[in-house]
Formats: structure tokens, C-alpha cells, sequence
């Protein structure tokens, strides 16, 4: 199953290896991992997900808060978070199928963000789901480059 | 000055730990990293983006070429591709800000993807100067968490 971890760290040289390290060690493959700074540029934030059972996750966790540079960790509840990635996508497009490509990428609401003689650029932001369905949809077109951020997530506030 | 690097690589354990291992034993921070499937589930693309001299970038790129599991290297030019990154941000708001907050994410194109008593989340997709406005207005109303991808890029095509 996916799990979804968040990491705060320390932004140093160092930290993504240490951390990418331990999972290799343990040979869990890395489904997706995405790292940037937060609002604070002395702190990043890595949100990573995972497949693996709910033992080896906590074992995980455990590992992982021996680290040091690791400031805090939260494993995500898929219900009680927003989660998003963003896809872009360069397709075959001529000037016969680019309408036909146009009005998939509308139902979507995705963007297009390029656009050549023989190739259109889309990007698209969403759950798995969708960005897998709007793949789906344009591999019969030829999808020459995916580039994918892989997923972020963030705890929703308390509701009404 | 900060370069953008993409890797295709082999979808396995242990690829990312060999990549960050390399920039961390020498010294080099990863600004940003996103790593994900492409459109072949057995190939993985990670985007980098590295603060480092045009020397050290070619010397990376050489040693990136000696790890086994990569596919393809390439750096990016600024000038010939599309860049985005996405970021969610959770941010204060009660019944008397809500609106500013509101008309501010507007006028960015940006979305409100979760709204709660006290707090809104805010997707916003775009490059990092964009991002890094709308961060700078949304500070003083209290930045609780924020999340964001590391950039992506995608090649253009050839133009008209």
C-alpha cells in the first residue's frame, strides 16, 4: 500500500542522501519524493511516498527520527489531507489532431503551455486519478516527455 | 547560479540514494528535487535543480554518467524550455480576511482547494517568481505550512 510521508529537515548538503539512504538500505523503493524549502529557507520540507505495509512504515519513521537534520515527521492520512502533482506532458500534435487534443485537455482543465508545429506541451495539476486518465487519453496521440513532481500533501484545517 | 538537471533513470531501489549520495559527498546542496514515473512505469525522471559553477555542473553530469540505473542526463536551458513548480500553501484566515485573501489569490490564478474555520489552503501552479509574490502577500496573515514540489521543466518544441 502508499503511504505518504512528510519530512521537515534541516536544508544542508547531505540530508536527501542520509534520508534516501536509509529506505535503499532497506530496500523499499521510493514511489515518488518531492523537496523544496518552505517558508523558512532554513528548513525543507520532503514529502515522499512509499509502498510498503503499515509495520515497515513505522519502522521507517523510527529510523528516520534518528537522523539527525530531521526536525519532524508525519505520516499523512489520505482523508484528512489535499494532495496534488503536477504533470507536464509534451504530445505528438499536427494540425489534425490539435483540436481534437484541445478539447480533451478543456474537459480536464488542464493547460496547454506550448505549442509547436508537431508537438503541444500540457500541464495539468490533480489527484493520481486524474492526471492518469488525462494520460490515458493521449498516449494514443504519443507522449514524447512526462515529467511528474510527484505528490504533495497538506493537512486540511478543522472544518465547520 | 542555479542549473536545472533532469535524469532519466531506472525505476528501482536504491537510484536516489546514489544520485544525492553523489552531490552530498561533494559538497553540493539539491535546491529542489522531483522524481516520479514517466509515461513507462520502468523509467523514472528526476528534476534537479543545483546551485553550483558551470564546472562543477559538467563534472557532476560526467559522474551522474558512471552510476548504472541512469538512463539519460540532460541540462536544461533556461531560455528553450517550459519550468513550473506547484505549491500548496495553509494560511490564516478568519470571517475578516477571508476576502482579501480571497481577491489576492485571484488575481495570481491561483486556487482555494480547502477552506476551514481558521485557515485556507492555496494551490498555486506556476514559475518561481510568481510563487515567490504571492508568498510575500500572503506572509503577513500567518504561512502555516507550505508544501511545494521542486521544479519541473519539459524541452519546447521546435517553434513555428
Amino acid at each position: 500500500m502508499n503511504h505518504i510521508i512528510s519530512v521537515l529537515v534541516e536544508n544542508k548538503a547531505g540530508v536527501l542522501a542520509k534520508i534516501s539512504g536509509l529506505f535503499s538500505r532497506r530496500g523499499y523503493n521510493i514511489e515518488s519524493l518531492a523537496v523544496g524549502p518552505t517558508d523558512d529557507e532554513k528548513i525543507s520540507r520532503i514529502t515522499l511516498v512509499v509502498d510498503a505495509d503499515e509495520h515497515s512504515v513505522e519502522q521507517i519513521i523510527k529510523q528516520l527520527y534518528k537522523l539527525i537534520n530531521v526536525i519532524k515527521i508525519q505520516e499523512l492520512e489520505p482523508s484528512n489531507i489535499v494532495e496534488r502533482e503536477l504533470v507536464l506532458m509534451k504530445v505528438n500534435a499536427d494540425s489534425k489532431t490539435r483540436g481534437e487534443i484541445v478539447e480533451i485537455v478543456n474537459v480536464f482543465r488542464a493547460n496547454i503551455v506550448d505549442v509547436a508545429k508537431k508537438t503541444l506541451i500540457i500541464e495539468i495539476t490533480g489527484g493520481s486519478q486524474k492526471v492518469k486518465a488525462l494520460q490515458d487519453l493521449l498516449r494514443p496521440f504519443g507522449i514524447l516527455e512526462l515529467v511528474r513532481t510527484g505528490k504533495i500533501a497538506c493537512t486540511r484545517g478543522s472544518k465547520y
